[in-house]
């Protein structure tokens, strides 16, 4: 089944970093005015019948209970429907699924989708890796971000011994892409001895194999793939998604060396746009740490299960290699602030496929791009989204 | 234009209540086998193919960050698509209209809706009303809920005569409504003395003008219209919804006798579900405090703009009144656990259409029944859904 019903007709972020100076609100105003002046034959903001608004925690780290009903009075767009969408890190992700079903539904003709999230203002103490310790009384003490992810590194290095110098290669290569990204939060390229002589966080995990503390938005314009020349003679069209969860807890997972819900996730994505991983032309997949993108690639099926670390190693996922993965420096150079992550990897996504990447530009053969997001306690929920300049 | 292509084939809930001894997963668990318990013709639950979770705070008050793709591991689904949809007090309401156009876009065809919050587990102080304030440096200062409603309840009585009296007729009905409702937090009834001589909240409200804080949860089942036949021989349909957003600060607001998202929303479910006011048999709204209700049932055009308080007082919103209004109790009998409510406001509905509500059934002239929620920062959101019973 091909889908192809709904297109992306403008895309756009702010540069990611520490942003103590802008508001919630104001980031997302600069995403939404970013996404309208991408918009080729231009854009009247007036034309948004609904928005959805991808924020992980709220404003302020959860502090304040709401955080997607205000974003269109910030915009100038107050009276439209307006939805907060949250699933853990693909938060944003899945507003873009959930907007791209709105559109197919017929119920609305253009649609908003927004993903924000301010991550410095709260100290580390204050913020989410602290409070992420979930409702089970024994087994989540303690569970911050990288202590959930460094088991499957110990596993995969165990396995299929994979080495720390191959981890470090994602990171070498991630931070060599956001060095020719002008909106990464790191724009300096670094070597696999910085990687292995930063500190270590979580064994086998060091400092420079874990993506940073970013804030930061993006915005997509999506609209009926039947009006998408109004605005537009380049369209980008959603191909397909597939979304899966997992059983949340660590001691409930079947394996350690690959991710279920990303697996699940993949084949219905696949499916769904019926392609195979060999159409993909270059993908944005979530590497919050350095052992996650090579699970990704693998789980993904851009290389066979335990031949991630030594494809990294190789190149091949390198802007000219076979598979280029993360042109966009992925969440360890660009960042990760949650909302907005997997909005800001579509629109890298939307970019190559449009052949805007500029000096990240990769060859293009297919027309296809994946997106890709893993989260939640556990890695318990795994959203990808395939984007296509293919007519429906 | 008719709608009518996403059929409602089960609801159900928990017993609303201070649910110490249950965990949020096993209050959704209870939820999900009350809606599955409720299919005429018998339901797999292997037969959901994706979930929505309306949840306001995640868990724990938000301490934890996530509260929606944990849910289908805690049901025995595990795998499933799953996202949270939080749209503040209307988060219920919005996840059934997101749920509803996850159908008709094609993409699912049997999907489930559960509203599931803790509002017990943690004090007051560490909860949602000490932590509502929002980013506003001095206009948001001690805005707690009633602090945000009295201003409306003062305005209301200046310019149309409502008085105190008139505002207790609406607890003393809901709590009445309640006390036939065996899922209700509160179920014995109360006289307007009782109301009056409560103890100030934030004056003209009093306590029994104030709905309590209560743990709960509800859930749907959503089926594309033309399978509905599969699981009952008496469908409830989707009709249409509408929600509207407003500027969120109160200072901002263009009227303290209405809620113009409520007004806006409204225009657009009666527009999409093509009927008007004088259509609808039943109606479930928002009856946070009791000047709520009455803003709610003339912005809704069930009475003349300044007549609600009089209308109440009249009886006209009674169970057997011309327009029988909160006949599960509302939340001020009820109960408010955010983001079930909207939930189990679309259960009583769905009860009423089908003749099952009991004592609380009302006269079904129409076969319409509509459901409304109104929050956020200065009730700065508001969605409503209709459910029919003609044939789409």
């Amino acid at each position: 089944m091909s889908w192809n019903r709904v297109a992306v007709v403008g895309a756009g972020l702010i540069k990611f970093g520490e942003l103590f100076d802008q508001s919630y609100e104001q980031m997302a105003a600069g995403a939404f005015a970013a996404a309208v002046d991408s918009v080729d034959h231009g854009f009247e903001p007036s034309q948004v019948e609904a928005a959805f608004v991808a924020t992980q925690r709220g404003t302020l780290w959860g502090q304040e209970g709401i955080g997607g009903n205000t974003v269109p009075s910030a915009i100038g767009l107050a009276g439209i429907p307006c939805t907060r969408i949250e699933n853990a890190c693909p938060s944003g992700s899945d507003a873009f699924r959930v907007g791209a079903m709105a559109v197919a539904s017929g119920v609305h003709d253009v649609v908003l989708v927004i993903g924000v999230e301010k991550m410095r203002d709260k100290s580390a103490e204050e913020g989410l890796l602290a409070r992420a310790a979930a409702g089970h009384p024994i087994f989540t003490r303690g569970e911050t971000a990288p202590v959930l992810f460094a088991p499957f590194a110990t596993r995969h290095m165990h396995e299929f011994g994979t080495t720390r110098e191959m981890l470090a290669s994602v990171a070498v290569k991630n931070h060599y892409n956001g060095a020719r990204d002008p909106y990464a939060h790191f724009q300096s390229e670094i070597t696999v001895e910085d990687v292995l002589a930063s500190p270590s966080v979580c064994s086998p995990l060091h400092l420079l194999d874990c993506c940073p503390q970013t804030d930061g938005a993006a915005a997509t314009l999506l609209v009926r793939a039947d009006i998408a020349e109004r605005f537009t003679d380049h369209p980008v069209y959603v191909a397909g998604f597939g979304v899966a969860t997992d059983h949340p807890y660590l001691h409930e997972k079947s394996s350690f060396v690959g991710l279920k819900a990303t697996q699940l996730a993949a084949e219905r994505a696949y499916a769904m746009a019926d392609v195979s991983p060999a159409d993909i032309d270059c993908a944005e997949v979530h590497d919050c740490f350095t052992i996650t993108e090579i699970l990704d690639i693998e789980d993904l099926g851009f290389v066979d299960k335990g031949k991630g670390g030594v494809a990294s190693l190789d190149g091949e996922t390198s802007l000219t290699g076979r598979i280029p993965i993360n042109t966009s420096g992925g969440l360890l150079a660009k960042g990760h602030p949650i909302g907005a992550t997997g909005v800001a990897q579509l629109t890298e996504c939307w970019w190559q496929l449009r052949g805007e990447a500029g000096d990240r530009q990769v060859e293009l053969r297919h027309g296809n791009a994946l997106q890709h997001n893993v989260g939640g306690r556990g890695s318990g929920v795994s959203v990808i989204n395939i984007l296509t300049t293919n007519q429906p």
